[in-house]
């Protein structure tokens, strides 16, 4: 087992703040982590999807480490990515975050190719073989291999892995990871990455999540979590549909961060622009997200309502048509070339 | 328009031989390198898919593509793999590899996120505006945000943009792109990444290929495009039909590209062990596949079959459901975060 | 409006007894009717996809009915499957059903075509402006036409469609709707048909359920309800994550319905042979998983432990990657028709 | 073995025109059939997905095929669909189609539910033994349960099954099962139903297809198919694209089979409104779907252009990302039911 507490509650895989160079912008990166500790967050998850891990170059993952290590100073644990091009390049990244002070590393399974379980297995154990440090599991199956129930239950057994991220979102999936790891390993930690069902999740038995949102209103993902503990299910409801308007809203009017990134913004970080480049189009959408998450925001109270007012409230967000076409395009392809017709 | 020659002809997306420590094998891919040009191959694609590009650090990419430029020595163009972090990043390679003698750069859509068509053009079009060297799209929907038919028609007004490798494989969807872009740009290379059909593909009008199966028996690639471009389609097929066969065992029978490393290692290289780990049942198959890719290429005259022999011809190799479920598990997640439902 | 009452709480979507020829057997019909009624299912759900409704003949599905609504004789309401071949017939199948005291009638989106969101609501619309009798829409994607969620809140216009059963088991879907609907029509009913996730969904705000498995153990829907209304969900929760076990299990060891023909049966129900034929592998599986059920439903102290014993408790079963394959190999040939690559 | 000769050739799914009640217009459904004979097709094909089967009654079904048998008179043979709603009454169906004088019957993967490999093979084999006359299997994975390589195999050990339509558009999938197939059962019949590929499935070794295209041009599916048999590849190949710019058009232009229904009538027939309610926006599309094909079908020679002229040529129609959802959708529901999570 773990030297290391259960991992519980809600941990923040926050952006990066980059200059007007296109760089890390350090302070404003401090500013940001001490502005979600201050707010309740139980932790923080630098070089999640939400910070844009693929997008910096190996040294610049280490830099955003070494600051949000530093920053923190004990105040959260901190859940370190640590996924780079191969199993030795990551193992080096372990022993480096574990110098930094990181709590844990969480490792993303392969991406790129899809690997089958058996590869999975393969590489997670590799890594719980040689880890200096403990390790969750990091599945992401939108984005990377998926890692299976079977597989995960043989992970469990490695004392090395002490949880796992799910951001599958699937309430049956994790209830039936629960059923399978809980009774070996009471003390594995189960976290949801996908926020729209956050309470029903906690409901099932997760012991917290990973939420991009965490990192917008850190208070009502608290909040919500806290209510959820104290068994108010239905109370913690009410604020669970007013977050998926806003998780709606973010998620699905722009390529996944940017609507973050605009939100973040709008609780008073200058977190510069994107290194994926903009098309003038997006730009305006962009610039109209900004007015809509303005309008929920401020029903929160965290924002000033535009000064041109905002609509009344109802409609949800429709994910565009346009992002499941293209997802879908892409499984077609692969599928298509594993031969599976 | 560039000002170099239309790419045409099959152009190899070659592995890269490690040595013991898992580095890479400078003299052993020279030595490939010269039996790939040796045997007809029209050029060479180093950083590719089947090169398993993500599994080096920027550093080897660059190393790479230096070491294969400097043994092609000019006698075949070489389509260098250029696309790294970010545009940054993927400029200064794109730089670096014109210097080291690449004829051009092939540049994956960007992969982990799955983007929309908007972010696909501004990602390219960026790079079209800034690249001191010719640019190839690669379209792998499998592996990384596709492109569509009307954004690579936006593309093709950039003069830098002289082609694009499709590995979807859909026979529609080529010739709704060559009916779209020809007539605009018939300097416009059209290359396919998916062999099982090449001489299909070549009827409908493709200039040629880009397949890992050309690393494996080059002579019968370069055998069903010469035979293709002389209108000989029917003759043609009756290797494309044994060439399925080899490609299917190669695809279905491990994670990609473990297929493809245990056959070049039977032409007789030492490719080393993937930096991928394998568990020992893994290990097994590999051994199996390797006495059965032994008995396909003792049948094309190209290995002696095995001492125990070869079982008698027939039967087609299965795309394990595994495999398929696998990635399926991804698309549903993806697809459930983005409210597809 | 409606003049009905709401439709709250689990209504059985039985399965039809057939007799020796493969004729429908009425007595054990009726008899199976009031077992469920006296085991608390506040609704019945004839025809429905468990119902095995497509492969009985127009005819035959009129006289399920007919037998349903006269056995209930009042006592519990009757939500009558009315899906036939076209409009015409189907406002037919309304009439008589009406005639024969159903209190509604479910009518699934059309099927076998997939059709897209201005057909399903042209569908439907001449339906509720024709029907003379209450309407749900039966949502279940991964047979039928999905209909999203504007869709719904358009249908939802009309005074005769009162409802939804949605089988799509998204529970985020499902909150997306309710938030959509709820507030301009109280009384419409949202029914979950996805047991996996019965009590999630009643703390989401759903009414009731549509379940399968209300049909092998109506005791425990009918305890979750009961639990879940009364604001226990924890303990609900206890109940539900032993039903995922039971459905896991009638679900993945068969084609659909199959395990929960096998089910039926041991709470003591002759069912007959399916109308699909089996092979004998199949036959033998059907007896394995048998056993497999008697142990989990002995476990509930609804069936005697087999003489050869149970094994112990744990695992779950795992979805068999073939049916995951041939759903997606379907989809696959559907996109490229599509030419959604 | 078939006593019959091997199918070959062209067959015509064709649809069937309704009169001014929606009923079957037998008049202008003879008309239509000796047009399509007089123009060049090989076979007819009623009953299939193109002629809308599950929109009529089992009884309509039957009257259209006494109606086609006795049209045709023997001219040319009748491949009859004759799936209905279990093995007895397509059993039943089967022997009605043979008495009234079809040649061969095509029968349907089971549809609605998804059923497993196994079922697959049983439900068919049910059929092989027991029917009176030929069976062609029909595979068309977006519609109904898929039937793989090794199935097919399988059942090519009954004489009674005498080929398969397969409507997947995969090349190398039709590859894989001539590959598999041919070698035991020279006699057996390979035809495509995705003309958007015709020419390259000629090419690959099919004996010719069943094409709802050839319902609207039998002239140039009939030119096709004679040019590739003559080894022209590629003259075949110019009208293939200019095909594929038709068959587009009225694949993505309207849900299915309303863009054929449009094209049929601008050949000269009062095909009737489709018993599948429109709304006023797709009548308004549908209108100016008419235009487009009118442009088409000008082009070839078929009609007159419109009165307001044609705009200039090039362009594809972009498949609908709305179709493309929904049909995610579907899939995805499918799969997190059946538990690929």
């Amino acid at each position: 087992m773990s030297t290391t507490a259960k991992i519980r509650g809600i941990f923040t895989p926050h952006m990066v703040p980059l200059d007007d160079r296109g760089d890390i912008d350090e302070a404003e990166l401090r500013r940001y982590i001490d502005w979600l500790i201050d707010r309740g967050v139980h932790g923080l998850y630098p070089n999640g999807s939400t910070g844009e891990f693929v997008r910096f170059t190996a040294e610049e993952r280490r830099r955003i480490i070494r600051i949000v290590c530093s920053q923190s100073a004990g105040r959260v644990p901190i859940l370190a990515g640590a996924a780079e091009a191969n199993v030795r390049e990551t193992l080096a990244a372990c022993e480096a975050y574990a110098g930094y002070g990181a709590t844990a590393v969480a490792i993303v399974s392969p991406f790129y190719y899809r690997l089958g379980t058996e590869s999975v297995y393969a590489y997670f154990r590799e890594i719980a073989r040689n880890s200096p440090i403990d390790v969750t599991l990091y599945n992401i199956p939108m984005f990377a291999s998926p890692i299976d129930v079977p597989t995960i239950r043989k992970l469990a057994e490695f004392p090395r892995i002490v949880g796992i991220k799910d951001s599958s979102g699937d309430l049956a999936f994790m209830m039936r990871l629960i059923a399978e790891v809980r009774p070996i390993r009471p003390d594995f930690s189960f976290l949801t990455g996908w926020e729209a069902v956050l309470v029903p999740m906690l409901l099932v038995g997760c012991d917290g999540g990973t939420h991009a949102t965490s990192g917008v209103v850190p208070e009502v993902t608290r909040t919500m979590y806290d209510l959820a503990r104290a068994g108010k299910f239905e109370e913690a409801m009410t604020w669970q549909y007013r977050l998926l308007e806003l998780f709606d809203a973010m998620l699905y009017s722009a390529d996944f961060p940017e609507g973050f990134r605009a939100a973040v913004e709008l609780r008073g970080f200058r977190m510069g622009r994107s290194r994926q480049p903009m098309t003038a189009d997006q730009a305006l959408d962009r610039e109209a997200l900004g007015r809509v998450l303005q309008c929920i925001l401020a029903d929160f109270g965290y924002a000033q309502p535009p000064a041109e007012g905002c609509p009344p409230k109802g409609g949800t967000v429709a994910p565009p048509a346009d992002q499941v076409s293209l997802l879908v395009t892409s499984v077609v392809d692969e599928l298509r070339k594993r031969g599976a017709l």
